[in-house]
């Protein structure tokens, strides 16, 4: 590519390691983004500027936002005992678009993963036994994908809470075996909550 | 959204215009630009903000880079007196890819369309003839889209250069019915080129 396409081609390999971006639709957001330097370049390179400063993890449960403690561990309204157990931050982000569950949640920030060298320590998992403790906690729902990991990962942490007398219990119906949590409709994810079982 | 979340929430619906891209992959992408805070969503802000104030259509051919004329128009050896006709600049770049063209380009922004009132004065068009003119071209080729809009146009171009005594041709063999140039593979550009007929 000519020198004078240096900087294009720049912006175009960033664009294309986003994932759900190849080589070609990077360029077609590119061009795009060109085209529309106004409205959508300009403020899209202002706000993820604005993100690279401000965002961060929740201190608490791994949420992600602009805060040191996220809104959903600050309100009161969602101290009910009850906290969601769930792999990453997208999870969060669906079950709370799906607006059923009231309590708060605990990102685990990823799975147990012999393959992948992933153990307790790699994951939020020693602060849940505190947080348990600490927040009066009477039931960790665990919201787990419906994976191999994410079910190792779900008996793991029910082993560990095991004597701290909580309640613990699982999504169960509609959740399909396989799935993962953030590929389904909002109203599914109702559904899997209401119908929790015991673990 | 909660109040600490609006940025990223910002965030997310500008990703979410981009061409490829619908509001799940946008907030999974967004994620991952959080995760990769230093290694991408830093370099992509700065690129995009160079792009933004660099980025220009060359003065000439309609060609997208950071110079009022493209290192195309100003190489010496692509002064072959051939001039490829093109919808848009993603067309361009396939062309370039495939690495069988020697000559100039002529970018027309668009195809004329009578549903949306897209007419020769909306295009690059008048400057065609002009070009033709003043840069001694021999050969027109027309390597637009093989769709109703596309064809359409080749032939008022064809009709506007009948009289310049300049070859005009087309690209033929390898371009399928209702095909788009950015979608093809380089094999298949480079044939169709080989094989190109008089229009
Ligand atoms: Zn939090
Ligand atoms: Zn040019």
């Amino acid at each position: 590519m000519a020198e004078d396409q240096e900087e294009i081609e720049g912006l175009i390999a960033l664009m294309a390691r986003l994932p759900g971006l190849g080589p070609r639709s990077a360029r077609r957001a590119v061009l795009q983004l060109i085209k529309k330097r106004g409205q959508l370049l300009v403020p899209l390179a202002d706000s993820m500027r604005r993100v690279a400063e401000t965002a961060r993890e929740c201190l608490r449960c791994g949420n992600v936002g602009t805060a040191d403690i996220c809104s959903i561990c600050l309100s009161e309204k969602r101290g009910t005992g009850e906290l969601c157990v769930v792999e990453d931050v997208a999870d969060l982000w669906a079950m709370e678009r799906a607006g059923v569950f009231k309590g708060r949640y605990h990102v685990l920030g990823g799975v147990l993963s012999a393959l992948d060298a992933v153990g307790p320590e790699e994951l939020r998992i020693p602060r849940l036994a505190e947080r348990v403790r600490e927040e009066a906690i009477t039931e960790v729902i665990l919201a787990l994908n419906a994976t191999v990991d994410g079910q190792t990962t779900a008996h793991y942490i029910a082993d560990q809470l095991e004597d701290m007398g909580v309640k613990i219990t699982s999504l169960a119906q509609g959740v399909p075996v396989g799935g993962e949590l953030d590929y389904l409709d909002d109203g599914t994810i109702g559904a899997a909550l209401r119908a929790r079982k015991t673990f």
